[in-house]
């Protein structure tokens, strides 16, 4: 470590040393080492499990899980924009002087069952999970040694909750993600950095690196999903340096996957793959691995209590944006929040259930795929495609009025297969020289059809 | 008054006396009065409106909504059969010596607001709601003047519950039911009562009557649905001279309807309306006007915190219970449990959203309707019918695999005309001697339904 | 009303004969009985040990004790007045909506020993002791089965708290008394009532008077501190109907004592001993026993957790007051507030180990004395007389400057002797036409004097 | 560590640049600056009001005020000793789990006025007052910006209690003292350096130092009553860097104090003035001024709800431990626990303002005094000397059966003079070549006297 010029502090430099002495002399003869600046991090090729994963379970939890009201930035719409209806909702519901401290308490994580969580994920097909393990309120999610009091091994919870929901999921062979937010809103010590500038790094020194330090070398995540990056510069941040130690001497630095959120201007241009902004929907293939994220509650990504029906994604929805997802090459990071006393409430288990249900019928079009030399066609109805090995899948939403699904782009040859997934037979079809491929659509009553939206054709053969 | 023998006792008489001397001056020159036995408050006609409404939604709701585990049965099993799996919910979480009047306060009810719960029934399609007054915990969502200080007036939501959700409904002209516990499990004075054999009366005179009595007179609703009778013989409970005022005097005695809990071996043969066991379902017609009661969380009534969807009805399930319960005469109640805070889950919301969008598309076929002739047919597929004037209504579960409905009961004639309800053209039909009415169903594609499942033929000009 | 013979309503009568069974049956032969009026009740002799006693210990305690602001008449200012600063008060530390039975879970108790306390109101010198069982809040300190959910074994301790300290007091053979307020400010048979004039007894016969028969038959007291009955005659509560039963057949028929509130203008002229106001102080000699009631925190009697030296009784004043009422004739009854957890504070300790203190070497002039022939000497200093047998006690509070004490009333005999209480010799002492008695007090120094004032001269052979 | 020249690391640096820019320009021409090592630091003399002061009050206030049992060392009972009657106390009254940081919100100081606080500690003498700024627990009653979520204005109280304490005092002249813990038992960062045998100083560097430094910048205090230092080696805390910052540059550096808790071995070797232990006692005239820290509730120094008379020191124990402390050239620190709503309950308050009553008499021969030669003498009744310019003072605790005060030290000359404080004339004497002085005290009846124990001579003219 000695020649490292920057470097994380001796603080971080310390935990490290003892730590993580074991994981450091696993790392046998690297033939490389990366640097710490973006060129190098840059070219570090993406473990290969993460494109082929595809679809993800994202989760939202802390204490703004107990006003479940308004959404997971309540703290910040309160009291550091003072909207009037977050100012009226404490003054209605609590006694004067309440803090949002106060709420911790309260976090009681009491019916936290975390083999339950994994089996609904496992059910929804997820190939990984990616926990909040402390948002932009600052409070951590597992046992942080910098941030005493304020955790849910404290308060709260008394329990790590990173690292229950980590073993669950290990036993079945899900890959972990973290979230972790570089920034807290109102820690003293991020306030005081700001006021400097961003000069001064005390709160990084302090606070972010030593945790995100903790949190590799505790949980061995196969993936980190930065956030709350945008105010400063990586430079702050110190991210090149950490992403450096992670890619070269972390306990995980064989499988380890980062999103792009490690400072202004990071997003989209450095990093692992790119989320871009949330919710981030390209118009065409990328050239670079991507996730989409999203959520099924529309307005928020922690839990409200007082969430409608109108408010929720429905199933056709959350279907048509993963397949549109994957068929850009993106991954699908769906989100729910889960509540103060650790439920999933039944309308995301639904959900979820729907998405597995669909995923077990058409995942052969999803999983391990690759994008196709064309995305999307628009004929009678939207067409997606993916690919796999030699074979070719197009995903319809919408079923064609006349039965017949016409595609223009696959190129039949004389070894052209075609079926549906799900349905055993072979379809019948034949080209046009106007229409191109067109493929007679089973005849079959509707109940009999494995899934009520969003069929796949499966072309072998063609090109 | 003078000349009644048994009556309710004197705060009875005084209660009525003074809230109610308006209405009762109402009533004017009615031509028949029912005395206090069954023979003749049996022979009092059903209000029309109750079976034309055919769907009603029922909430339960109070203290139990705050341990929200379990059931509303929660206080039963903790304390009355002392259910170890209770015992250590309740030493898990609270600290020694919690009572269960403690939960009181934790019941605010601070997210109620009835006119969303009024648009959410509206949508459903329901006609009628009933709502928990009391149940056995003996907790009022009103301000009863004889349950001081176990009432939503002074502890926890500090509302009249009762009150607020009436005006709302009214508004919608959607007809409030009451549901109301004759017993409380844990009233002393009940208890004593019951130590003496039923006796002795004290606690139908302190507290069950004057609510009972308070509630028409505060609320006028428009069906009272009792329950809580089992323990007792009618004579106990002062039935039969409640249901002589309700019927003769009280302001409400023209419109309002009553079931059958009144009291041991009432149910299913006496009073208004039949509902018999919870749940229950008849083989074919009967003979009097029923309701089917039915909770979409099937293990619960009351809200549960960790209820997971398997234990949910699916939208199939509560549309095939709904056909089969109004085909066979009964009117269908669906039950949801509201939370402590006075919301309505979105699963709840999800399925109740189900049912009106049925409905919208099939009501014609339940609203007002009749039982016709043949109840269900089961051929290729469950078919229930109704009727409706000169209409005939066959509701089919399943599609048909070869897409023709055959119907084996309606007798076809010149003027037969058959269509399927939200679809505009009529249906081509022809009749075969051996599997009599075959119906063409429309070959549209699936997306163009307007509905997914549980499709309603209607033909007029058969017998 | 008129035409009810016997007594207090079927509830009564049932509670009566089922708990008291036993009890009425001891009751052999009486030669007398007393009839409901006042002139039979005013007959009956008090029992003897309530004039020996003197010195009782008064304990207010109740949900009123969880605010522990302003004074038990919380509830009362707050909402029966809604005077500011108790609007204030609550807007300021409770949340929107908080309620008066809110409270209820939060009088906990929990460190109620009863043990403790007895060791403390014996080391004071008590001989009786009185706890408020109900006070005008309507909370009952014991499980009354007509004050459900709202009484100290469903709500709250959880315990049955009149019961437990009275098992200890019995150990210590220390008199048990039963405060008890008719009245209930809120209780809604009550305001029921009082809107008709008090022509109505809902709220007697459900509540008042089935709950103070219920406290004779469980408890046994010696005595009843009756309260709350200043908006309405005796003919509404039932007073006499109930004292009657108290006199012929209750089961403390023989030693129960009672006070004096049983119905407006009973107080100061029927019933027991007579309290007439709170904090009553005679002028002179009153010709029926009474009992002067005050409160060592001068501004409440229940617990406030921000009284300051200020409003708390010095020592000196106690034994003053204590003495003076003694000398005319009275008992003295002292309040203590204890706290929401059960405790008596250290203050209020310290001031009843210093009557112990003085009592334990002054207790022969004050525990079973007469009042003498003459009250109270004004000298150089006041001099208040008690007498015993055959002795005459002089009590002075400020020690003459020139060490001889003037008395003028005593008329010595050739067998006078005179000494001081707590000092082993006899005083010197000489007679002077125009000065009297003359004492020539000890010369010790002060710290060898056995208490620090109140000084007692004991005088025989005087007249 | 021994490189570094400068001290307290950059975060420290920056906070005092920042804070205190205006504070070290101040600070002119200093002809000398002390080095961090206790050569120099002991070398510096105390700023004088300290040794004038004599009487200070002590304030224990924090979390550990909320369970208000056992002691201020609740948290390391229960959860760092495990003590039976501490995990019984948690499991009789709280829910499985609840922890110590669970307390936290219920801190609510609601009550405090901090003028209420002054107009007390001035009416009892006091000159200096001590708060706890941050007891072993951690959590700090001020803002401080390293304690995010566990400090007094983000948990609990919401108000920086320090900051209004210390406005508060200075209106009235009295001196502000602030306790710091130097350790916190459960800090993680504590622990850390701990298991590495502290030769790691990640706490003190990440939290002590920081916070001192604050405090210092902050609230210029008068005096820093330093503890929690035993476990560590005074360069582990890095003592003497923060003392010579605090002599040389702070801007405090003239008037401040700070006692001897620094390092393992210091105490009573190095720093200011010495505490030595708690409730230190020298037997003879120490030769360095110290102070003696006790606690008027003689088993706990924070708020204990369950205290009983037995455990509290009475006036004259009070007094007499006071008297003692000055004659022997101390200081004395009496302590009260505040409550959790901030009050100073009347049992505290009465000690106060009794030892106020005394020096209101006695005060001539205690502020500003100084050691005589003599300090003690005991004959009929133990006497301590104190002196005050050519003032001699005698302060004899008992008085003598005989009204005589013999002294066998005095020497009196042509001018003596006697009197007693508090009483105008002068008294006789005489002198007697056995037994010394013999003062004649006062014939006054004991109300008359001014106090009723521990008089004072004063004598002048006498050697």
């Amino acid at each position: 470590m000695k020649s490292r010029p920057v470097g994380p502090g001796p603080l971080l430099v310390l935990l490290v040393l003892l730590l993580l002495r074991a994981a450091s002399v696993r790392g046998v003869q690297r033939p490389r080492r990366y640097t710490p600046d973006w060129q190098s991090l840059d070219s570090r090729p993406l473990p290969d499990w993460f494109d082929k994963a595809k679809f993800g379970v994202f989760v939202h939890w802390g204490v703004f899980s107990v006003p479940a009201w308004g959404s997971e930035w309540f703290w910040w719409h309160w009291k550091g924009e003072g909207l009037p209806q977050y100012e009226q909702f404490m003054s209605d519901n609590y006694p004067p002087g309440f803090s949002y401290a106060d709420f911790g308490p309260q976090f009681t994580a009491r019916f936290f069952h975390p083999e339950a969580w994994t089996d609904l994920f496992q059910a929804s097909g997820a190939k990984y999970v990616v926990l909040t393990t402390k948002h932009h309120e600052g409070f951590t999610n597992w046992p942080s040694p910098v941030s005493w009091n304020w955790n849910s091994k404290d308060v709260g919870p008394h329990r790590d909750l990173v690292g229950e929901l980590g073993k669950a999921l290990r036993k079945r062979n899900i890959r972990y993600g973290l979230y972790h937010s570089l920034l807290e809103w109102f820690h003293p010590l991020y306030l005081l950095d700001k006021k400097n500038g961003f000069k001064t790094q005390y709160f990084v020194r302090a606070k972010t690196m030593p945790e995100l330090y903790d949190l590799v070398n505790r949980y061995q995540p196969d993936l980190i999903w930065s956030d709350g990056e945008w105010e400063c510069p990586d430079t702050y941040w110190n991210s090149t340096e950490f992403l450096s130690w992670l890619y070269n001497d972390s306990p995980v630095k064989e499988q380890v996957v980062v999103n792009d959120r490690w400072g202004q201007n990071s997003s989209c241009h450095h990093g692992g793959y790119y989320n871009c902004q949330d919710k981030f929907k390209p118009e065409s293939l990328p050239d670079h691995k991507w996730e989409m994220c999203t959520s099924i509650d529309k307005l928020s990504w922690g839990f409200r209590r007082n969430m409608v029906m109108g408010d929720i994604a429905s199933e056709c929805e959350i279907i048509s944006e993963l397949v549109q997802t994957v068929s850009l090459g993106g991954n699908y990071l769906l989100n729910i929040g889960a509540t103060k006393d650790g439920l999933i409430v039944p309308i995301f288990q639904e959900r979820l259930f729907a998405v597995g249900k669909w995923l077990s019928v058409n995942g052969e079009a999803i999983y391990s795929s690759k994008p196709w030399r064309i995305q999307l066609e628009k004929n009678t109805t939207s067409v997606w495609y993916t690919s796999r090995e030699s074979a070719v899948y197009a995903i319809f939403l919408h079923w064609p009025e006349n039965g017949v699904l016409n595609l223009a782009s696959p190129v039949t040859t004389s070894t052209t297969q075609i079926t549906m997934l799900g349905i055993q037979k072979d379809l019948k079809w034949s080209t046009d020289p106007e229409e191109g491929l067109l493929i007679y659509l089973p005849q079959l009553p509707l109940f009999t059809l494995p899934i009520e939206f969003g069929w796949t054709i499966k072309m072998t053969g063609v090109h």
